[in-house]
């Protein structure tokens, strides 16, 4: 029998197993000798000076072995990139949101650490504070950070074409404005942090961090450390969705507890805590106008994006750039004006979450189409195949489509769901929508480039060590890494054992987030075991006096390419290699940076090599009575390029759609002066399995020319299209378009009420 | 201030303040969760029929988890190379001597494992045993396996020259029988291993091993797995000296009971079964006939060796081979016969312990070396110099010496010791002897190369990460080849983090023994520096427009060669690389195996490309009373080619001249028909401190041509000339030759009563 093949087939996660199991161990399963639990107060207020903090009192409870203020610390600020670096590890003079760290205690346990909590004495000063970006904006607002006015922290303004001219030339110009909820990843795995201190200084930091180099990194640095003093290590992790992009209060006070006792230091967060002082999504208000051809060519954009920052910026100015690409790069068109503002509140933190800056405007964007489809009849499909993005396009960005699966998405998704039959005909309460999407493969967000690397190294009996930075955060790259690697050098992926994530041992990776492991790393590895792969072929074609170029490594053995002939077995050639006189070890080293051209300075040109399109088709049932919407169906075309696992690709798909179907209908944090009220599972809404509608995915698979084998990165782009989907499917339901998100029974039959009235009195 | 350099400066140990805070984690520190205790039985019969083993009582303890014995096994048998595999993890049909592995128990406690112990029943047969290679080699003898006849497991002969023609036209002819004693190692740490298997069966192994991949092979050999699935971790360790070469029953039981039982299981040998059912060195008696001419000038050397081996082969059958070299290497002769024989007894196991087959034959040589020099009336230091080895010899078995510091450190220890006024002039009772030694750097043993690798990757601020395979067994090696990595970068040793000996992580190598880490992993971990070094100088020379040529690396800059314009900062090359648009990360890799010419068919070739030499004087005064030796003073002149870490040097010296006082005086495993009698550090006494006198050492550094910055490896050179230079500086005390080690006082009474005899009836 032929052996599956490693790669395009539907292997297992390697992992999984282990986490069925509970086998595997996760941060918080880790424990050292002598370990201290450390708990962090809080700021109660949204805004207020800190006066003095006496730890004094927590100090001398019994069990208690360290108290630490922001005095105790370097003062360092942390952020993504230098002229936006705002936070410190723990408060200095001001907090600025509900939330903010301001001491944290060491002790021998828990209880312990929260009595002597209790016993800080902070003395505030408390400020006038600003919960909405529109307030924050306004002169005379209260102002949170000394170096910024008017408290906007970023703005974007990126013109391309001449859009009034676009608008003029126009037959139809629609104006439209969109919002987006207080939605917050809702990572399985809360935040946790084990630190732990060697004699030396040297700092050892368990963490689920999505980002280890980066950490590793900014825990350097804040704690006054040369980099090579922090050893960064990440255990099995239960979700990023980039809630551990950045290192928090947890990791710092984690870390900084560790080196004052010299004791390990283990902080995990509460959910509450998880909920209301960790990160969330960019709430973005949408504004989008848009010129049409009456034919429904698209002609020119107008976007302005106000968001919520919250009180310091985290990835935040980076975040709202990226709805500049969402518009440009999924339908074409002539004239653009983007502009985006990042402001300031004294709401919780925002930062990266899966969608970057996307998912709002691609709301905007795909509802705001539907409506031009109707108001000039055309149908929903026929208006984004005929300004669809194509391959080989060059975006009005500079943005380069070497290949683009969006109009096949369109259209398998739409005939696969019986999106015509069903569109306009499915009675009142019931409707069917449409909306597209297109994602990134890996983005030069914070460094000027894009690098991943790696260490093959084989073993004598043919099976191999994959060394890679890249943080498997849950989505599956262990596997699909395996998977390149055992292809490249014809053995099975369970042969692979990937080693992932510890700062000291494995090469340099910049991390789990843009949907850039598979492209970026999958590439970085791929090169890694092709260095192997040639040195192997190189001692096996010497000993069958053959050209290294004539062989091929496949079925656990070396063939003369071509042939069924196996000249030898894969193992016999590492062992000829290394077991012979030669002694020579197969070692593999590879890295991989796209060349792209993009130029921050004007935010034109690719930001990566390769781009994930899909399209997706929501059916839903909307209860007139209770305004509850039920998605009855979701069908998902997703263009991944090459799927190395589709089973993998599936479940990226099913778990974006499920995120997307929460943005959509249940998730915000519910914020009353800065403050969550709903900071628990039992309060903020995420699908349950009775929500989720079963979710067919159709595979698109062009063969991208840049990505391993033609893969792609599909780990965000899956949860774009959902949220338009679905208010599109609603509108078909029942004629109203509901623009701002999660969409809520109140919003619906408030929706219903005010078309009724409208109804009555034209 | 000049930093002081990363090589040739005494550099404090790495780890030393770990280690002497009790910081660094052994195996035996380390915990994991439900995991068991595992004990073995043994056998305590010297040769024996089993019968049958009945674990039905054992397993009904509450708390035992699991009862094994051989018919649980695969019966494959380990050992060093093919023909000579003879030993099971756990007996089958046969147990060969006190101690051999017959079962093995998994408990939740000790104390519960112990008790069940008591309960397995074995019926033996019992069969007559042998305990000396003498009778075992006599026709009739009991037969200890079934495919070796005569009990004779090893067998060699090398001829070079004409060895009787060499005795006919010399001109005198000293013949003489010596014997070596049963030693072992006394490593602090005694023998550990703990051991998990997951849920794909796949294994991890923490141990105390010298030779992680070896014991990874033997491992996945015995128990039927392939090598992927085994990981072996080498965590802090207290010492090898050999001891730790092989897989023993700990390691075997502990993986063993670990696969059955799902849990993690730690074995740990308490110190009498270190004793008797670990591992020794080969007891040795050696026939040594030397023909030389009335000048003092060696002709010919006829040695014949018989060894105990023990119940099985270890590492013997290769280790009787090296005494030839020994005394090739040293001083030059022209005719030659080597005989030696390795021969089973039912004595417990012998296999390599530091010094491998040569201190017994060194022993034998340098001790009738003076007494050549005392019956032609030459100069023991001038017999020495006029014989001695010198650099560029090609010896009479085909050892290049690309190196020697041999005359020079005959030179040095006898100038420095005053060696020719204090020689004859001490009095009674005193005396003074010199001897001296060569070793290998490294070898070709058990695979025909001898190769090792490293990964060198670096951080951004110039530190650096070091992925060895190399085992630190407590003698410095992770200090020695940081200091490489430093010099070769331009940082200090202190910035170079290593990471060694995990099979999953490290890069391949065959492990700590023969001397080769420095030389050989030395070069390595060199190689893969340079690598990195290149990668880096180029992306500074592209960036500063220069010729890499033209730059070098050092005091954490970028230098024009030969200037003081630090060009750029080592970090700013790094992050050039790395953080820049280029994304490059400095990746270096290396490999080493010495291209030697040794030909084991006719045993004949360089064993390895660099031999240390070394001669030691030792001061001695003798209680004509008791017999009892006390050692007053021991300078040794090593030579150790460039000393990378002179204070690293001196403890090897140190350690190795202090083993070998105890071979010398103390050290005796106290034997009665295969029993050990005194298995305790209490009744086998090694030196204490009080025992030790004040060590000179005297550094010669000839530049090893193929060394590591022309070092040489020197772990167990300085052991050699301890025991002839002790024996012969009681010669010069007392007038008496004690040929057969440890010299106890009963020997020297005996002698000395011997002598008086002789004395008084001439």
């Amino acid at each position: 029998m032929t052996p599956p093949s490693a790669i395009g087939s539907r292997v297992p996660a390697l992992d999984g197993v282990a986490k069925v199991t509970g086998a595997a161990k996760f941060t918080n399963d880790l424990s050292l000798p002598g370990m201290l639990v450390g708990k962090i107060l809080r700021s109660p207020h949204p805004h207020a000076r800190i006066l003095s903090v006496d730890t004094t009192q927590a100090s001398r409870v019994a069990g208690v072995r360290a108290v630490v203020s922001g005095k105790d610390t370097l003062g360092i600020k942390y952020g993504t990139i230098d002229p936006f670096m705002d936070e410190l590890g723990l408060a200095v003079d001001k907090v600025r949101y509900i939330g903010d760290e301001v001491a944290a205690v060491a002790a021998v346990d828990e209880d312990t650490a929260l009595e002597a909590l209790k016993l800080i004495r902070v003395e505030y000063e408390l400020l006038p504070a600003v919960f909405s970006p529109e307030e924050s904006m306004q002169p005379g607002a209260p102002r949170l950070h000394d170096h910024v006015e008017n408290n906007i922290s970023g703005r974007i303004l990126i013109p391309a074409g001449d859009v009034e001219k676009g608008f003029r030339e126009s037959d139809h110009v629609f104006e439209d404005t969109f919002r987006s909820g207080w939605i917050t990843h809702c990572n399985l795995e809360p935040h946790v942090a084990l630190a732990a201190s060697d004699l030396s200084g040297r700092l050892t930091v368990w963490c689920n961090t999505q980002v280890p180099f980066r950490f590793r990194a900014d825990l350097a640095k804040t704690l006054g450390l040369s980099l090579g003093m922090v050893r960064v290590i990440k255990p099995f992790m239960g979700g990023g969705f980039g809630a551990r992009w950045e290192i928090l209060g947890v990791d710092f006070c984690a870390a900084l507890l560790a080196r004052k006792t010299g004791k390990p230091v283990k902080i995990v967060y509460d959910r509450e805590e998880v909920f209301s002082a960790s990160r969330r999504k960019v709430p973005m208000t949408v504004y989008l106008k848009t010129g049409v051809r009456k034919d429904g060519t698209l002609v020119a954009k107008h976007c302005r994006v106000l968001a919520d920052g919250g009180a310091y910026n985290g990835l935040g100015p980076q975040i709202i750039a990226s709805g500049a690409t969402q518009l440009t790069n999924l339908y074409r068109f002539e004239h653009f004006r983007y502009e985006a503002y990042h402001v300031y509140t004294n709401n919780p933190v925002t930062s990266p979450m899966r969608g970057f800056g996307n998912t709002a405007v691609r709301f905007a964007d795909d509802s705001q189409l539907d409506r031009i489809a109707r108001e000039l009849n055309l149908d929903p499909v026929e208006i984004r195949l005929k300004n669809a993005v194509q391959q080989g396009d060059v975006t009005l960005l500079g943005a380069k489509m070497k290949s683009c699966g969006l109009s096949e998405c369109l259209e398998v998704v739409a005939r696969e769901t019986d999106f015509h039959s069903k569109r306009g005909n499915l009675g009142r309460g019931r409707g069917i929508g449409i909306a597209a999407g297109v994602y990134v493969s890996g983005s030069k967000i914070w460094v000027p480039h894009d690098s991943s690397s790696a260490f093959v190294k084989l073993n004598e009996d043919g099976s191999v060590s994959l060394l890679t930075g890249t943080a498997d955060i849950g989505q599956g790259s262990t596997t699909v890494l395996a998977q390149l690697v055992a292809h490249e050098l014809g053995i099975s992926p369970q042969e692979v054992t990937v080693i992932a994530a510890d700062t000291d041992v494995t090469p340099f990776d910049l991390g789990t987030y843009a949907s850039r492991v598979t492209f970026i790393a999958g590439n970085a590895v791929l090169a890694a075991a092709r260095d192997a792969k040639r040195q192997l072929l190189e001692v096996a074609a010497e000993k069958m006096k053959a050209d290294p170029e004539s062989l091929e490594l496949r079925d656990h053995g070396v063939f003369l390419k071509g042939t069924t002939e196996q000249a030898m077995l894969l193992e016999e050639a590492v062992v000829a290699a290394l077991f012979s006189s030669q002694g020579i070890p197969i070692m593999g080293r590879g890295s991989y940076n796209p060349p792209t051209d993009y130029d921050p300075q004007v935010r034109k040109g690719s930001r990566t090599l390769a781009y994930a399109f899909g399209a997706q088709v929501a059916e839903v049932e909307v209860n007139l009575e209770t305004g509850q919407v039920k998605v009855l169906s979701l069908g998902a075309a997703q263009d991944c390029g090459f799927a190395i696992n589709p089973m993998a690709v599936e479940g990226q798909v099913e778990g974006g759609v499920t995120m997307g179907l929460g943005q959509a209908l249940y998730e915000d944090c519910l914020m009353e002066e800065g403050k969550t009220l709903n900071p628990s599972f039992a309060e903020y809404k995420i699908p349950s399995a009775r929500d989720v509608p079963e979710i067919r995915t159709y595979l698109v698979e062009p063969i991208d020319p840049e990505g391993p084998y033609g893969a792609k990165g599909i780990g965000e782009m899956p949860q774009l299209p959902t949220c338009p989907a679905i208010a599109n499917a609603i509108y078909d339901a029942i004629g109203v378009q509901i623009k701002s998100l999660p969409i809520t029974p109140e919003k619906i039959l408030a929706a219903l009420k005010e078309k009724e009235l409208q109804g009555v009195s034209p």
